[in-house]
């Protein structure tokens, strides 16, 4: 079943746009290219809404945001959403700054996003909202552990509910829900952590794979957290004597290329609750 | 021939102003160094008149373009342009959309440059020019192939023709142009489609190439084209089982770094019309 | 000695905050990931202050500076001064534009870095000061070599005295003194130069190295310059046939990642002048 979401990847190339940081801005184009997608890059907000017209889905991440490039984000949120394109937002660094925090909530509330994908301390900075918004009980322990799994599926359940969006919580353990459903993820490994912007790649990639499977955007989200982590594996095991954090970012980045669906679905680590 | 241009960058060391997009900035500043040029980067308005008076050459490329960096792109134009620098213009995604379109436009009208180099849709686009702007007939095929080959050539040389400077269309076959001969190139592989930024890597290549070689600027145009092809298949060449995308990338900016001229004699693939 | 401040850089995992260029900004995220720091990018005026409230220590890198970046530098410069931070600029390109220049020299002025480091001549540039501000003696050679070391130890020491800070003057030879003392190192190889940003990683690796051992800046800085020259060498000491700069960047990376104590205090080249 996961392994149809890459396949469709592949068979459809879709074009994301990506409105993301300047730090890990090469890698996520690298690896929407290894997955079957196909990137572009535009931030200026007179450029995004001709640009997110040719695409199909809208990749959202707010590191290193600038006060013109949030002007772009709203801009190609709004047009993406009357086109009814998969939109993605990663709030990198939300509940880390005010501007960071404001940016998230105002894109979520405004764009309406079809996933949010982030870390815990993210995930729960969004559902506590900001301001005078007020979310959902966001407490809950900042890690997902096999000792709180039930309360963190509960919570996760909850925050998809309430906003609506698939949300996508990464870590040791990953959770991926819709409101009802809840895939319990255990691909990747701990070293992926030493890398720099493993989860704006998986932003990009899982970008590609919601545009590629409008109809199955949960699955496709499940299966972008698969393929990232199973790369994750597979790159490991290429590893030689010597070899450290850069080279093993060339070699999770390459198992994504190389990767198919019999692969993934070989692979793939997860229940759903 | 083409090898003595290499030879050139090697021997002169040409530091090249980028205005270049943040997706492949890093990849673009290692080719110029594997090349044998010296990368610096620039977009503020307010610095690139005094960074572009240190170089011999500029490169600007359009892609991930800001109103500001779009001021940028045409102070340091006019002052390398005053200076009797080469310019080369990369139109990342002009016909994308109309700010890439006009900005790329614009700067064909106003800097002038030395060597455009593109995809065929980009180049298309400019040849059609914006608003009151006419240009040569664009009613070309969307890619040069060996039915149409005559046909693009004459293209590729009307256009050069007209705008006055040289033109290089890359792609599965390439065409390189200054409007009276034009190089016909068959060196790279397919697979360097699935890395980013190996259009922009060429372009700050060919910067250098032909900052080296005022005098030769077609020809330096057509070595560039040329070393990048070849490093495409010098690179594939060392690929291993289980190898991809990223990899890739780094193989072929190695395979610059190793290339000497007499190698690149041995094998550039081209024919001259 | 040296190794113990590259142990207490993995200890403390000291989180940074990078305002720096986006051409090597993901190596310089890579390589603190490898050194056992974290970093954070942001410039944004409106987001550097509460960035840096949560960081342990500050890198400002001046490379692809804009007018907006430098309100992020001089905004987080005065919080990180506030909050006692360990504070590094780099002053990428000082001398090759009135602009950074002034920036770098309004840096020093107004922020008072704890280390600054950069080559021989934009350390030059930052001593011989702009404007009405008038430094010490800058009249030394544009290299650090056998043959002048007296000399350029002697203004390195000058110049440190009289900035209040440790200067870091790396090249062939690196010098790294806080007005006192000198640290005399040689570590690296030549072909480092030929990887776009080695510099910047360096800046960034030694502001984790300062961040984590308050007490001992100078054998910090002095720990940080041996341990990227040792990884060039031991990066360099596994490079293949047909490797290049690609590789080799990822090599050095690598080696940071696998660096401890022993290895460095083992490698370490320097005396202390």
């Amino acid at each position: 079943m996961l392994g149809t979401m890459l396949n469709n990847v592949r068979q459809s190339c879709p074009l994301v746009h990506n409105i993301t940081n300047y730090v890990t801005v090469n890698d996520v184009a690298n690896v929407l290219l290894a997955c079957g997608g196909s990137p572009i890059m535009s931030a200026e907000p007179e450029d995004v809404y001709d640009i997110t017209t040719i695409c199909g889905g809208l990749n959202i991440n707010i590191g290193t945001l600038t006060k013109e490039s949030i002007k772009g984000m709203h801009i190609a949120g709004a047009r993406a959403k009357e086109l009814g394109h998969a939109i993605l937002l990663d709030p990198v660094g939300a509940g880390a700054s005010a501007l960071r925090t404001d940016t998230a909530v105002s894109i979520m509330d405004e764009v309406k996003p079809t996933v949010v994908r982030g870390n815990i301390s993210e995930i729960k900075t969004l559902a506590l909202g900001s301001g005078t918004t007020k979310g959902v009980d966001a407490d809950v322990a900042d890690a997902v552990t096999d000792e709180n799994l039930e309360e963190m599926v509960a919570f996760t359940k909850a925050f998809a509910a309430k906003a609506g969006c698939v949300v996508a919580i990464t870590g040791a353990i990953d959770l991926v829900s819709d409101g009802e459903k809840c895939y319990v993820i255990r691909n990747g490994r701990p070293e992926m952590g030493k890398i720099t912007g493993t989860g704006c790649q998986l932003s990009g990639m899982m970008t590609a794979f919601i545009t590629a499977n409008p109809d199955n955007t949960l699955e496709a989200a499940a299966a972008a957290v698969c393929t990232m982590g199973l790369a994750g594996e597979i790159g490991w095991s290429r590893m030689q004597d010597g070899d450290g954090n850069s080279t093993y970012r060339n070699r999770i980045i390459d198992a994504i290329y190389n990767m198919d669906g019999d692969t993934l679905n070989g692979g793939a680590k997860y229940e759903v609750k």
